[in-house]
């Protein structure tokens, strides 16, 4: 009984991984959609996350049943229900792609950004790539490193998304109230895709520790 | 045994039922504080979110108690699991209604939003204010009528989102670039807090019929 739960623990955490990566190449997908406006990557993002939706749902339903068959307790409880969590998170990280890649596909054939921005909004998604590609090495190996690793690119993402509003608020700010609400509501989107990889970090990091880290949600 | 974990599912339920009406009022305050540039109804919106905080946490460590001590099969099983997620989704709300209590102290003594758009975001933040009320009445009895209450109200939520950005982007705009970021944030966590109220009445509904929607976390 006890092989079988290690056994089904190891497939919930390769499927965690397997919807990380999906995650990467949706959100890289995405932020390329958004800068080159190829409205034909923001459909792949699309896919890609109704994917993830799928993978998610049945996740959730492998950990529920894993909890009624082999009805664990302590840490290994922790386990399940933290997969529980890290799939919502996960679930949410592709929803996000998904909002940058339409408005990529919105504006088609327009930029979404103006150019003085452009270089910001190349920086964050490649960021925000970056970090769900590191998530996926963390899930897969727990190397605690990588949490802090994350933690640290995300604080690149918030000084970037800060930087976003400082342009628009600024001066010089030429963009149309279009240019401006795109440019809020995607810093906005790339902002919490980061924070979500911060807070699956966190699970990651409690189970490894114990440590209930109490702004695990932000 | 049984008799214990009845009891137990009847805390779980007091508890959501607590934290929905703190959402509740945390989100009155908030909407109260963006809508009269009042900053320390601002200042009570954000307090109440740190119960919300404390008390999610709280109720999320009594799920874990309950499927460890339990250790609860099928029907009783997804109650606790959705309680875990219901929890979540309060925790987001508190954190949505905080959100735009920090615009409001934000940008105190001036007012958030410019003289043509209060009339819609008071009618989005009344809006947001039945729901969790009707969401709070909802994980009390279980009336899977206010489900569909809540999902028309969240539609009207919807509709003044959009007419949002209609005002920001037509030709009689006159807001600064500010507004245009303030409406376009306010207006977007408006219509997420809606949202995290009808996925929690998804999942209530699923449990009174034990049909997945499989757009539940929306």
């Amino acid at each position: 009984m006890r092989d079988v739960f290690q056994q089904e623990l190891a497939e919930v955490q390769h499927r965690l991984v397997d919807i990380a990566r999906l995650v990467a190449i949706s959100m890289d997908k995405a932020t390329r959609a958004f800068n080159e406006s190829d409205v034909s990557l923001a459909e792949e993002a699309i896919t890609e996350d109704e994917k993830i939706d799928e993978l998610t749902v049945e996740l959730d339903e492998l950990a529920i049943t894993i909890l009624a068959r082999q009805q664990p307790v302590a840490r290994d409880l922790r386990i399940v229900v933290s997969a529980l969590r890290i799939s919502a998170s996960l679930e949410r990280m592709g929803d996000l792609a998904t909002h940058i890649a339409q408005l990529a596909r919105y504006r088609f054939p327009d930029k979404v950004i103006p150019k003085g921005l452009r270089g910001t909004f190349a920086e964050m998604g490649a960021l925000d790539v970056v970090i769900a590609n590191m998530l996926t090495e963390l899930l897969t190996n727990q190397n605690m490193q990588l949490a802090d690793k994350i933690r640290h690119e995300d604080d690149k993402v918030d000084a970037l998304h800060l930087s976003v509003f400082d342009a628009v608020l600024g001066e010089t700010w030429k963009g149309l109230a279009a240019d401006t609400v795109d440019a809020t509501l995607a810093s906005r989107y790339h902002e919490r895709f980061a924070d979500h990889a911060v807070s699956i970090a966190k699970k990651v990091q409690y189970l490894g520790t114990g440590a209930w880290h109490q702004d695990d949600r932000d």
